[in-house]
């Protein structure tokens, strides 16, 4: 899982905008519709990268708005839109490896690994059934390396060693996000050809996986799917303070003021949102088989 | 899913004890060790009733610390224990229908229809393979009527239909509890002989699983496994409130005091808490349908 | 799951027509295409009951050759033919309660289950959110039973509980079936409108779910999965009893001419058969237990 | 999966044990209890490896009877001679890689992934809390690579890239088993310290997952999961031919004189067999879809 507080490339330009004009970025916006936003900044040499603090490359944002009430055609639409996005970013390249990051039965943490499930597999047909795919066709490869703690084994290193011996000209990897902001939550879709860093953020170059680790070009594909409760605590705090005079008055305040903020600060999403531990897959099956036992033991 | 907030008969009658003895109310703590605490509240009259706000009835609660590091022979202890009070109230009944309540896809849902899968069902045994049971065994069967959403059902409805033809003695059911408080999550169990609400909360009585609706005792077991992510901004609120001299430099707080707030809040869970839509399980399958798509579209 | 034995009216039909033409039954044979094929054939009275042994009613199959590389292009084709099939069937009601019978653990078994979970449901947002669908939408509602084993309750009783609750105009039940002919596996979908007998076959129609038992008419949906291995071994009998001059010599046959009786007899199928248990899932869990456990307890 | 053919060098002992004393094995037979039997045969130089064609290696067999109605403590029993016999294979090595071969979406082949699961990995603690595992404890790492068809590259490969890594002393590689031998499945353990050709058998040691390959030594745990539709033909013509005088009058038999037939086939196992596709939880996949679809269009 990616820390996300860095790599809102999108939300960094906003910010520098704010004093002008910049040199060595450029940024393009495409409403596809009133659901769909496309969003791409391009980090164009090294004045760009020291104003944005962003790597050079490409840094695409994908909105979806209301996907809560999405239906099957627009989900459609969505994969359309980043099939053309990744076409655009692999074209120089024949041999993709396509890596599922993160941990399957962790739902939060398991889209990486379920994406690999339903890819269209071909490298080995080459081989195999060279008459099933064409010619020119690009050779997909997939692997889901599994997480530290499932593995014992550093992500890092199980992927530089299939590396070595597949040879892919380019690597996808596909990981689920840590966000800072809610309203990002399962809508929003960031795509970058400057590689990823799984299960961190603080400076922890050690675990990245990019082009200077693996020796080729690394696409990375990431969707926040949580927020830490921390963050949400934090923002409230962060609200109060910027109203204080408002809020001023908390101490005697009613249910409906307590309420108001609360609402102020969970409106962006329109979930249905709820504070669980990550490990909830875990500790679900844990009381399953104590209350199964209980009961079966009790009978 | 229940309403947790008037359900802990425990929190209750500590509140109430502070006012002095109570008539009507029986209650007795039991340290199993220093991992595992049983608490059996016993309101005995409609004195204890008015006093306490709880149906006549019994209220076990089993309180388990550290279970983020539990083993399998604690796991086990703690079955036993269940075991144990489930049979003292059940001792009179022969025929047993357990209920698993909840949605087995959306994990933090699905503990009560798990828990069926487990179980030793042998109601059928009775009369299709009666040597493997002996003559006075109880009859165990079981049932996960799924929720409104997915069946478009009341599940009162689909189990009052069922214990017409079951008949059973009593019934036991199991359900995921929505808690107030986050140092609960997973870490208790409750066991009362007075029924169960599910998905709710504000009065709606019409939902109610219980001797009432169902002509039948019913005993319900609960498990808490979320917190509503606006019960963690309002607790945040709360305590700023409460600290009101302590936190009215907010306004210019530095990046510590914050941190110390958001740990006062965050601090009674030993988990890795995370705020992630309920829907987290059906939003994950959606996102990984787009980004699959969109690569096998794109090569 | 349901034997299949005697529930192809289209073979009845086939063996019948050898013998002339046929009063009381109508039949239509639809080549969609080149891989899909419908029959329909209609018992219209009790003179074609008596000559195809089948009851009054209408039988539907649609047959796909080749699924094993079907795309997804033609499977969205085989469903819009069912939908227009079950569209005819159901057209006069309003009330559609979806039954999904057999064990959702059991992969051959688990077609039933699986096809609720994918439903549009919509009979509660009538009552709750009734601006979502049309004054004159049909109600749709599902349920999956669960089977005699892991519910402990026969499944028509489940059923006629929650039928007299939930007062459905029709009832579509869908299961599995036991097939006799391994050219069928995977590859055919039947539809009538005369019920269906799940779990068995040999005359017991106490666990029919029919007009007869639930009061409303049955729409039955079905899905050979399964042959029993001793169909297999039955057919290579039959086989070698009829070509028995042919295999006089088997005494001292060779290798080849033993592949090609077994050619025979599999040709059928283009699949990759296997024999297993039906029970192969919970098989492989405890095996799992007992290597995952010697390993931990080794290290 | 592994082509089990030429795996059971306990059977291969049988075979050659009938002319005589054989020089360059050993072998010993331990019944634990009437329900657990442990053969090891051991492979001691090029002279019994010539005789009983298998490699200079041990070979150990648990077979465990009625499996079908064990309990969790059998259950336990099995892990724990499991246990007793990787601990004296491991003994040596330090750093131990366990490998699960398979697909674990294809139930019959699904073994080796759920070991992997359920494993207690401990590699990455020695770096991160080396306080929780002991100074001299053995170091688990734990990897399923996927198949072939799933990942587009030689499972081979995969390994041998971690392998270069991790810098295991031992593999432990568990596999699903394609049997001959219905009698045997889900019944049988075999554990062997020459290593494993997964997916094959006729002679490909390409794909070998051994000493030879990997550069340690591979310890190899299998389950024979499934026979082959063909192998249960071959087996009843077998039978017919052995028998041909009792079977000469197949051409007229009864119908008893064929379930005697079947019988003798199917007897050795006590499953419930039956022939179905490998693919089958994609088939069954599929058919849901057709189906839900079906109906939601249909509504």
């Amino acid at each position: 899982m990616l820390d996300f507080r860095t790599d809102m490339a999108d939300e960094r330009l906003k910010e520098c905008e704010k004093e002008g004009k910049i040199e060595g970025i450029s940024s393009e916006n495409i409403n596809v519709n009133d659901k769909i936003k496309v969003t791409k900044v391009r980090v164009l040499n090294e004045q760009g990268k020291e104003k944005i603090g962003k790597e050079v490359g490409t840094y695409i944002t994908i909105e979806i708005k209301e996907i809560e009430v999405i239906n099957e055609e627009e989900l459609e639409k969505v994969s359309k839109i980043l099939s053309g996005q990744i076409q655009e970013l692999i074209k120089p390249y024949k041999s993709i490896l396509v890596v599922g990051l993160g941990n399957i039965d962790t739902t939060v943490d398991s889209i990486g690994p379920k994406v690999i499930k339903d890819l269209k597999i071909t490298r080995h047909l080459k081989k195999y059934a060279p008459d099933l795919v064409g010619k020119n066709a690009k050779e997909l490869s997939g692997i889901a390396p599994g997480v530290l703690g499932t593995t014992g084994i550093e992500t890092q290193e199980i992927l530089k060693g299939i590396v070595e011996k597949v040879n892919p000209d380019v690597i996808i990897a596909i990981d689920a996000l840590i966000s800072r902001d809610i309203s990002r939550l399962f809508k929003t879709i960031q795509i970058s050809n400057t590689g990823i860093t799984p299960g961190a953020g603080v400076g922890n170059t050690r675990k990245e996986i990019s082009r200077k680790t693996m020796g080729v070009p690394v696409i990375a594909i990431g969707v926040p799917t949580l927020v830490e409760a921390a963050t949400i605590v934090a923002d409230s705090i962060e609200l109060i303070a910027n109203q204080f005079e408002e809020f001023a008055q908390l101490k005697n305040a009613t249910k409906e003021d307590k309420y108001r903020l609360m609402k102020a600060v969970l409106e962006p999403s329109k979930f249905n949102l709820t504070v669980t531990p990550k490990e909830v897959d875990d500790l679900v099956d844990n009381m399953k088989l104590i209350i199964a036992h209980g009961i079966n033991g009790g009978i």
